[in-house]
């Protein structure tokens, strides 16, 4: 047979099967940012046996279901969550339309950038702040705001894009886990309207498979034109006890594979490793000052409110088999700018 | 050229373009249960423009979102929701744990079949009997009640599953969306858990893709399980200016096409056909009580309280270019059976 012929029989085959596609997606090994060692041989295995028609924990393709959390999972959550960032200056940008506001709290301490003052009802002034920054206007306005803001605002110490602060190696594992079959979501506390408008674009993951905290919404007609109007009221918040419930909501099934980075991220990886099927729950741990930042138990912000990790999660993960991906030795690569 | 390679060269650039799905998918010609007419013609020309890259009307794969009714839409409601069949079924087969319901409203009279009496306060009757029948058991325990059932009622009409009551002109439609680039939707005023265990199998739509109405939800530890617990409480009902909301929340995206029956389905009509996007709505409107039943303006059932259509509904449909599909002559067959 001659050559051309053998390649196309090769060709014709491989479509056939439907696998050319992982063949070609999967390419010459997965992972590649991702070093040998406890961790990235975790996910192999995993992905293996439940993709594996043979094994006892085969899993079928509309069962493989992954869920990661966003802030300190995908993307950098250091000095401050990107979202809140984002609220406090919408307050910057709104002021000039709201005097009053320099002399009404929380958004004075806003405008003079005395946080301090912030924490005295913490939980009130985030109320107030999403009430004035992410609320009165339509799902369409918010999305364009959201998209215009993400496309030029830069993080104050690696001077990029926050869609340029995401993490390499998860880029890599979630185009892994769709090549072997998996629906990647996002299951972050963060604002489900927020995200939408970008993750596709950033990780791949449309916007029916972005999961997040949300505020109530009213369907009206404004101007004769049918929209969705954001009102100053939270409808649900999609951490801790809240991540199962946002799954079982938006996804209906319980997955197999959960990664996160903190408390908030508990409850999903109990909910993903204790049903029938195997599950696999990952925790992203920063300890890599120099490369990223270094918070949780051994790290220099054991008292971190972003993304707390407690001893008792790292406690919780040995008992249940959870891997801790520690930054500093499972990644030789962290952000997409280092290729 | 030797015709073997030539054939190995077509398949290999049908791969490559990652069109051969489609074109196998579509085959010889696409919605052949629909008869010629206004409503085969109206989507055909709709799909035709939206996935035409040199049409002003294009809509990238990305933004071809479509969402469907399911009572009345894609199966049979009448005489009665199916859920709620399955529901007073539920009172029913649950009644020898629960003497007192014997002599206690609304479960007596589900028990002694006398409908009449559930109307003096048919709210509250729902409510009680979605409390006894759709909660305190974990979602996935609800699941497999809900298979169960749905495995073995039969339709007191059709005699057949509800599961064949599905209408295979619209099993048609929907796989003819999905091979133009469409993402389908369920958006229903039903129980979303309800439709979840069977919606993949018979419609294509995998659980993700179901949106409908739910009962609060809670996570917890059950005999050291982690599981969601169902509550006795409503969470959201995914009917009229809900089904917009339920669409943002679930899907993120305006869809462009939207297919209802009833009032129920009116705001997710606007909302589809009402955005900067070409958006095409349309509505089954039972006129055929030979093959399945009649109801709506020019039914014999025009106060039908199930997939109420009243003649304001078909004044706006023709004032806003929606697109009715009457039964009786858009169909050449209703039934899968019939084939």
């Amino acid at each position: 047979m001659r050559t051309h012929a053998r390649i196309c029989l090769v060709l014709a085959a491989l479509s056939a099967s439907a696998g050319w596609r992982q063949a070609l997606a999967t390419g010459p090994a997965p992972l590649p940012s991702w070093n040998e060692g406890p961790a990235k041989s975790a996910i192999l295995q995993f992905v293996g046996k439940v993709t594996d028609e043979t094994s006892p924990d085969f899993v079928p393709v509309k069962d493989r279901i992954a869920t990661f959390d966003n802030d300190g999972t995908l993307w950098v959550e250091q000095p401050m969550y990107t979202q809140l960032v984002f609220a406090l200056d919408r307050i910057k940008a709104l002021a000039p339309d709201h005097p009053e506001w320099k002399t009404t709290q929380p958004f004075k301490a806003v405008l003079e950038g005395d946080l301090a003052a912030l924490k005295t009802d913490a939980k009130q002034s985030l109320l107030e702040i999403i009430a004035a920054t992410h609320a009165g206007m339509t799902s369409e306005e918010f999305a364009q705001t959201a998209s215009d803001w993400i496309a030029q605002a830069k993080h104050p110490r690696f001077k990029r894009v926050y869609t340029e602060c995401v993490y390499q190696p998860q880029l890599e594992l979630l185009e892994y886990l769709r090549s072997s079959g998996f629906k990647t979501f996002i299951v972050s506390g963060g604002g489900i309207e927020f995200m939408r408008p970008w993750t596709e674009r950033v990780y791949g993951i449309a916007p029916p498979q972005v999961v997040g905290s949300s505020v109530a919404t009213k369907f009206e007609m404004k101007d004769g034109r049918p929209v969705v109007m954001r009102l100053p009221e939270i409808n649900f918040v999609d951490d801790k006890a809240g991540k199962p419930v946002g799954i079982n909501q938006h996804i209906g099934q319980r997955p197999i594979l959960a990664f996160g980075n903190s408390s908030g991220d508990r409850e999903m990886l109990q909910y993903a490793t204790g049903g029938d099927r195997p599950g696999l729950g990952l925790l992203v741990y920063h300890n890599d000052a120099e490369r990223e930042y270094a918070y949780g138990p051994a790290g220099g912000l054991p008292d971190s409110k972003i993304g707390t990790f407690p001893q008792e999660l790292m406690d919780e993960a040995e008992k249940n088999g959870w891997v801790v991906v520690g930054m500093k030795d499972a990644w030789s690569r962290v952000f997409p700018a280092e290729r």
